[in-house]
């Protein structure tokens, strides 16, 4: 049973997009289902477009709506910034928040480029000096339970030593090549295609589960379909909406695939494409290690396959439902084998972020880890850019 | 994007347990989400235990919290009364809720009794007839959308003539003898064990998904373990908690298994249990018509099977993740991949009902529609009673 | 490596049919595989239709190729006699065989009636004490790896005390009410339908899990397509053929449903039908025990499920591919993870009667295990003619 | 129903270790349960070992058995020959045997390196041209059924176009730092490791599907285990057997990743690997074209997944079991619903190569085809050697 308890955080929202709708649920419910030490209280929504914005604050209960992100980041009644902006602005709104020593939250991925991360992580480690204030990254997946536990037992030692990666994020919503233009193709604002908007995911927590940075890639990048029809009017996610004559330029990637090297020595193999028929959103992982494995798919998201070389009894994968009260985030919701859905990584991410600002435990994944995302993503760029070629990930 | 207008809805929840927090849940996400035609407000909330409704009031923001639903039904500052106590209490509280003119939403199964369960479906009607209440009786599942969707091929004919229905309902919390005595094991609160907890799930899926009753069922009852240590003091979901010396008496059926004939001649076998060691929640449902198939299993919830053996191509049973937007109620959610869980049932729920309040729709299943699986239930009862005996479900 | 020694073993099959040739492959087969106690000959192959048992003496090398099973078994130079006959021939021709000192492998259904399985299994007792001759009944998925584990993990108490029985055999190839009529839909030549066909299956393998008999039974049976169109040529196997415009009564059932506790108390429900559109071969099992559960579908005959209670690690159902040196039978064959086949299953029957001739090991089921199954399809059947009432299966 | 015709073909197979059993069993078998217009004769078998030859040749019922495949190639008697040897012999029995005249099937990969690839692929030509001899090499994965399906629906443009191939071979017999040395791991005997071992049948089988060959590729190979035990005596399959306390250089690749570029442009990812802890024979493959995606892992071999976009109903992955009697080699076998196994790939080989011989239908794959795949594994490794580069794939 939630409870919530101590101060209030009053949290502005940068985003009445599909992840301010994420995040709002997120900041609503965490404190009903989990123990805060903190009382979120959702003060200030932001959105460009003023009638969405309201759309979403009465939805949520925002208590007040704002067109202006730069006004309310400075303000002295909010305490959390939560960035879910295209990743363009992503830098300029989290410096000027932790420079008005906000805690932040800042989706996926952290920036639009290294620099822009490395700006970034450096104003989040000043502003932690300064005035202890806290900097997360959105990498919402690591809150999948299924993940989680994952996690649990590579860090435990349970797969021994890790050699095998393999992650593939599988989505097919660009398949149709009069699919229109959307921000995401458009390398201004998205910065990279697939690689930064689902391979980062995959980037991250392979990284993550292994405890280990990638340190080098070979890596190839396509761009399937060249020009996609102008949307003049957007109607609903995914890109839907109505359509016009002419076709803009994508300048973005539709598929990433890279091979990696991580600084334990385990090899990876990392594919992310938009253009997999009939994937919906097959965001999957499997380590291999000397005493066993693990695989996950999220279009199974409560679901870890788990195998284990040292059990008794026959062999073979587990299928596991992480719903037991003992599996992380669990506890808090249904009886066991009642799965969870999407938003739930959000709250408790929310849970997680609310813990860190009270001093229990550490912000995860941090600035500095995005960052590292973030080279990775840059490397395999190079690489791409320069025949595959074997490209070292930068070092801090 | 939802978004609520209309009036306000003032909602009365009675029952401060699991339940009552989904439905807490459900009442303040619903218009979050979905349009809606009326703006719930979450009222009062009724719990015997002060501490632990207050607690639950506190996390949802339940505007009152009070321990005397009698009281609280028959206020006008209430429009809406929804029952999440034990079964013994259902009958009394709906038909003062009923007679005081609110909308009722009562859990499932709608009573411990047939003559219960009667009494509240001639006070349903009454009340209709009066005041044009709505009342409805809460089978959550039938708000899955995997389930939902195959309502609707089958509502199309997709599947032809039905011939086979087959359902098991199998859990597993009750494996281990020692496991504490609760509640739902004593037949003078939950009426009846497994059967009417969970076997009356399945029997509403199957009744509502062919939109034809059973007719009559040969069935049997067991209890594997008849007597359970009495437990102290209650700690967590599912019967965990501190634990005595002494036993008492299981009163109730473990397990349950019977065939049935549907009024259209499909044969249905049906199982339900808590003691299937290893399945978490397996509300599983296959149906077999003369062109087609669906099967689904609640430890994957957004999914449905489904075999067209009218389709061109190669022949198979296709894995529908039941996340598109074109699925039931899955527009107002996530993009198409990232699953929803189990609370979302409850927030269609909630959904469907305030539609049905505003006029827009039938509230489903109704007080009648319940009725008839407490009809199925006891006819289970006696035939298990009677060497199963093929026994008659009686008519209206 | 398979390896023959000692003594031959000569050979006549009765059957040139599916079932004939399927046998064929085994009496083959074995040797190169398994190191065999006899070396078995194909000495002659007896087909009521000339071409046929020519065509199918060729494909296999059978010595010589007869039409009158009469002189074929009683003849000196013949060991075993192996019938694949429609099962209104296994008695005549068993008791034949058995008086005449012959060993006996009899296609299952043992017998279409208890009174002729019964004249069988005296025949085989006395030619046991008389001759020791060796007679056993072909339930061949007794010899699927993955169920012969999961009898190994039965018979060693890892499942614990067993609740629950839950059998499937599913197929759809009758789905169709114009596939013609065949004898296996007509009760003077098949006894029963899927009941005996199919059902007696399920209800051999969960006696032979169990260790355990059915004691009672309540049942239902259904015929969905009282007639069908008559076959003027037989073209292929599953009743495909041509078709002329008159159509004949189908005198057995198409489905058949039952509820069966079995001696040690397990509860089981068994369903067997012909019409589960889209279901080729399901023949599935899954048994829950206080300790552990096992699952099983011929879908995917290579693997068995295993749930085990009492594992460390995070518990689920184990995928476990039943291809390891360790798994019954499976040290003959492939590498780990290539699987085997459907004929390989008769190929494991020759192998274990082989050995019993030899006196290595038991012949299994023995006559008197498959009569025991007959008595259990009486039962059913006379429950199904009873209103479903609870019918015990006659004792010895 | 299996029927030969047409004149005697006399066999000559070499090599009598785990791949002489499945090809021997293969002849033996194809013509009882195929239609062949040749008489397969199990003529001669030549084994180094020759108690282990005398084995299997008495197992198979070779007529003859040699220890001089020199002698044997040459025979008059012989029109056959069939090389199951390690891959360090392929090269010189195959150009043997082709200008004595014989037909040739050869185990894969075709050779140790491309220039003997190309030695042999020009003697298959002169002798094609000279004697219109038949030369094939034997990727016998193509002959199973699920893949022979998806082959028909690629070629019938049922995908549209290609955009994705990911390919896995994953299997874990040497995850076990102390599994003795084999040839197998010794790159004089057996060129490469993992990569031509098995990633070899990952590229044949893409290659085929697409009906386009590999461009260029971007490769790392890896060995996680440098040394390993000195086996001293072999013990059954896969590497058992007894080990002294000495190692010995493992001098082949353990793993194998890498991209490519097919000549339509698609993109692909492969990984061959024996350290996938848990995966014993998973050799998946998935293509995603515009219209629809197929997806195959051996480890269920008689599955297919199918994903038709076009398809009327919910979208969704169909699981096709490839056991119709419409399904490529089916009709020979079982009723649907009833799997094969792993021989039947080399049962289908040898029956499409007797029809090649007899004029009916090409060879396939040809040494030419097999060459191709030989020069894929050739950019792979030179690739690997530069920092994973982009390198070309050498043209005819």
């Amino acid at each position: 049973m939630g409870a919530q308890s101590g101060p209030v955080l009053r949290v502005a929202l940068v985003g009445a997009g599909f992840m301010g709708r994420a995040h709002s649920h997120a900041w609503r419910t965490a404190g009903s289902f989990f123990d805060l030490p903190r009382r979120p209280e959702l003060a200030v929504l932001v959105g460009r477009d003023r009638e969405r914005a309201d759309a979403l604050g009465a939805g949520f209960g925002w208590r007040e709506v704002s067109t202006d992100w730069r006004d309310v980041v400075a303000r002295d009644d909010v305490d959390v910034v939560d960035i879910c902006t295209p990743g363009d602005l992503h830098a300029e709104i989290a410096v000027a928040a932790l420079e008005a020593g906000k805690h932040v939250l800042c989706e996926k991925p952290l920036a639009n480029s290294v620099e822009e991360a490395e700006t970034m992580t450096a104003a989040a480690a000043a502003a932690a000096r300064r005035s202890g204030t806290v900097a997360m990254c959105g990498f919402s997946y690591r809150r999948t339970p299924a993940l989680a536990l994952a996690r649990e037992l590579l860090a435990a030692g349970a797969l021994g030593e890790v050699r095998h990666v393999r992650a593939q994020y599988l989505q097919d919503w660009l398949v149709d090549p009069d699919a229109p233009m959307t921000w995401r193709l458009d390398a201004a604002k998205a910065g990279s295609g697939t690689l930064g908007d689902i391979g980062a995911h995959s980037i991250d927590t392979a990284q993550w589960l292994l405890g280990s940075p990638i340190r080098d890639v070979s890596a190839v990048l396509r761009t399937f379909v060249p020009t996609r029809p102008t949307l003049t009017e957007q109607v609903g996610l995914g890109g839907r909406g109505r359509v016009e004559g002419e076709r803009e330029a994508v300048t973005v990637d539709d598929a990433a695939a890279f091979t990696a090297r991580f600084a334990t020595g385990a090899l990876g193999v990392f594919e992310a494409t938009r253009m997999a028929t009939g994937r919906r959103n097959a965001n999957r992982i499997e380590i291999n290690g000397t005493l066993g494995s693990v695989a996950f798919d999220y279009e199974r998201s409560n679901e870890l396959e788990v195998y284990d070389a040292t059990a008794p009894g026959p062999a073979g994968f587990r299928r596991v439902l992480a719903t037991e009260p003992e599996h992380p985030y669990m506890s808090a919701w249904w009886p066991t084998g009642h799965g969870i859905g999407y938003e739930h990584g959000f709250t408790h991410q929310v849970v997680d972020l609310v813990r860190a600002i009270a001093g229990q435990g550490e912000a995860s994944p941090s600035f500095a880890e995005a960052l590292q995302v973030q080279r990775v993503l840059d490397a395999v760029q190079r690489s791409a850019a320069d025949e595959s070629r074997l490209t070292s990930v930068a070092l801090d």
